[in-house]
């Protein structure tokens, strides 16, 4: 009986850890399945991901050499810190961080200096309470400037290293009379390790920020175009319309996004077709103006589903020249997206934003509605007059889209449209590649979890 | 001659130096008129700095002191280097920043030491290639995890820090023999460190982020119910049009905000109304069908400007359904953000959104247009009309928000109706003043800048 009994349990706990064991198995092959996504995505996290073990490789090497050690002390693991702070995902954010980095120190440390020299001066009693003081006052309002907004956007990190930097020089300052000697070791590790992340994130496969903007800006123009398309053609199935407008969805967060790409972009220096003044902040504006459009074919959708209660005399009416608008206008975003792309001044005005307002004519007119119609529930015609009315609206919102990228070719001399085929194709094939999701993951620093 | 000639010059420098000067004072008014506008809209900016300074000059104390400095030796910077990027302006923010710290910093360094102990075996000349291979694959594989979404959320700095740590360790371990010391007074002064900026940050005017977060997603839905107030009345005049146009975009772009908020909250322990494991992750869901409604608001808002062009026999019997329906809606609206507020569980089903139903019904017998009505142009009616559907979309909108609203309550054991009133109230009279945009500012990452 009691063996029974002892068996019984045994077996449970056979099963129970094979249960156990299974759905770890289960979990872990998740894991490796998400792992390779998040390779597959964006191959380039691999390749910084080895970048940066590369770079704090060689960093550490300043221990193991003896000369090299002897010549900057203990100061060299700063060169370490440096170098694992630095080191960001693309070039503009790792030299963003690089510059405010060196500068906030070095400002920081004559400063430090001078608080350290004007204590000394004062005596032996008062020395500590300046320096406290000093401390206090410096730390508080340098840490009220890093509220202001457009500080935060670009000095963020430069304003915390002059906090740490000041305080550790000033206050160290009265244990060591070598203050001016470990200053001069610890700003030349700070550089070295500034150098070497700068060195190996720009000439080893270098992440451009102003790259990943510019595709950024460009295939979100692209995916409405493809919304808009498979809108005229009334979705021929399913799952393309959840991809349809999961995209257009996706225009919508990218926000965040596009505003720190813009802020990295302008460290960048001359890159690929990118000068060095390249007028990034003009991609902030063609991207709230897409955001715009996007709004109104996220309301155009919405739609779509309750169009089947129009009666259906006004409905065949009314969809030919709804199909013919949007399939236009979807042209005329392919038309500016594929511009801008390959960095193409657009024709202006666009033939196809013509074409949609001749459509757009037709439909006013089909609009009309006599008595002959009969009686009409003004809430069953709602649906498709409001595509209507919507798709009206997405056209003045591409018309927008376009002058903003015609003024953005004008700022950065795009080329005219025979000239500039050939080497904006090459850019173009480089870019189509990445999906959007994957730029905002890299870049974004506060990430959204489901 | 020549002396009329240098007069002029020196009248035109004296006009030049006096337009510079002026225009420089001006900037310095402009500054400070900036200045004055960010302490004001939160006051508990002011605060932070001074807690900041406080924190960092209690540390830098570490180093005046005798005792302490020949016990922690010049590891003592550490203590000032990690209350300087621990500090954040919110408990969750500091506590999620400090465990990250310690946890990762004790893991970082038991591994680092067991790297260097393995090296040590293996002999004199395998030593520093042990030591750069597990160097090179330790930061590599970690950047590479630094990437997954939920990871970069919650453990972004851990992840940093445990990089950091490891390869001072490891690598700092073959050229110090007395690593076991070293690594105990770092990570004794890291903690103490962490400690005081905690402590500070805890117990001196504490900044919860779990409070700027309950505050946010009900200052949002109080926003939405004032747009459809005003929508309701149409506006009696046009500054507050603008106005309240404003707070619904703002509660568009707060999503990112909240995000963090969510993050920074889950660190936080019990405080005021919140237990220990509020249900912080419900916001998330709140606020995103808070911004479904915003986006159907901001649409009602185009057409609005259109609505005259409305026949006005068709719109005078509209208007008094709409009114009424988008008055009981802002009702609804504002019920649920009071009951959120005062943490009050929400009657369900809610009298005024039942009543905007009724308004409803009505609007849909109004809808209906017969032959009489004569010719009619439904470009024309689309704007009331789709006023209509956009009002229709809203209740069933809101309707989602109030359950989401309950299911909080439910999860979070809300006061009913009659216990919670007095409590809820001082909880409403401390949140209320802060705008949303103020929240934003204080919590966000990357910054807008226009």
């Amino acid at each position: 009986m009691a063996d029974e009994k002892n068996e019984g349990v045994l077996a449970r706990w056979g099963k129970g850890l094979k249960a156990k064991s299974s759905s770890l198995m289960a979990k872990v092959v998740e894991l490796l399945r998400k792992t390779k996504k998040l390779a597959k995505d964006d191959p380039r996290r691999i390749v910084h991901s080895f970048k940066v073990g590369l770079a704090i490789t060689l960093v550490s090497l300043f221990y193991y050499f003896e000369p090299l050690y002897d010549g900057l002390g203990a100061s060299a693991m700063w060169a370490v810190l440096t170098v694992v702070v630095v080191f960001e995902f693309s070039v503009g954010a790792t030299l963003g961080r690089g510059l405010n980095r060196v500068l906030a120190t070095s400002l920081a440390a004559s400063l430090g200096f001078g608080a350290h020299f004007l204590a000394d001066l004062a005596g032996d009693k008062a020395q500590p309470v300046i320096l406290s003081l000093s401390v206090f006052f410096f730390a508080a309002i340098t840490t009220f400037i890093r509220f202001f907004p457009r500080i935060k956007a670009r000095y963020d990190y430069g304003f915390l290293i002059f906090i740490l930097t000041f305080c550790l020089v000033s206050v160290s300052g009265y244990r060591d009379d070598e203050i001016l000697q470990v200053a001069y070791r610890r700003a030349l590790t700070i550089l070295l390790g500034t150098f070497i992340a700068i060195l190996i994130c720009l000439f080893i496969c270098p992440v451009w920020a102003g790259d990943d903007l510019h595709s950024l800006v460009s295939n979100n123009i692209q995916l409405l175009a493809n919304f808009l398309q498979g809108f005229g053609v009334q979705y021929s199935n399913e799952s393309k319309e959840d991809e349809l407008l999961e995209g257009c969805k996706s225009v919508l967060t990218s926000r965040q996004t596009e505003e720190s790409l813009v802020n990295f972009a302008r460290w960048e220096p001359r890159h690929g077709p990118f000068k060095f003044r390249h007028p990034w902040k003009q991609y902030r504006k063609i991207g709230s103006l897409t955001r715009q459009c996007a709004y109104r074919l996220e309301s155009l959708n919405s739609y779509l589903i309750t169009e089947t209660q129009t009666p259906l005399h006004i409905r065949d009416r009314l969809m030919k020249s709804c199909s013919k608008m949007s399939i236009e206008s979807s042209n005329a975003l392919e038309d500016i997206a594929s511009d801008l792309r390959t960095m193409t001044q657009p024709t202006f005005p666009n033939p196809h934003i013509e074409k949609s307002k001749a459509a757009m004519k037709d439909l006013k007119a089909a609009l009309k509605i006599g008595p002959g119609d009969g009686d009409i529930d003004l809430l069953e015609i709602v649906p498709i007059a409001t595509v209507a009315s919507l798709l009206i609206d997405t056209i003045s919102c591409i018309e927008k889209i376009a002058e903003s990228v015609c003024e953005l070719g004008s700022l950065a001399n795009f080329k005219c449209v025979e000239a500039g085929k050939s080497s904006g194709l090459e850019l173009e094939q480089e870019h189509q590649k990445l999906p959007t999701s994957a730029i905002v993951n890299d870049h974004c620093h506060v990430v959204m979890v489901d």
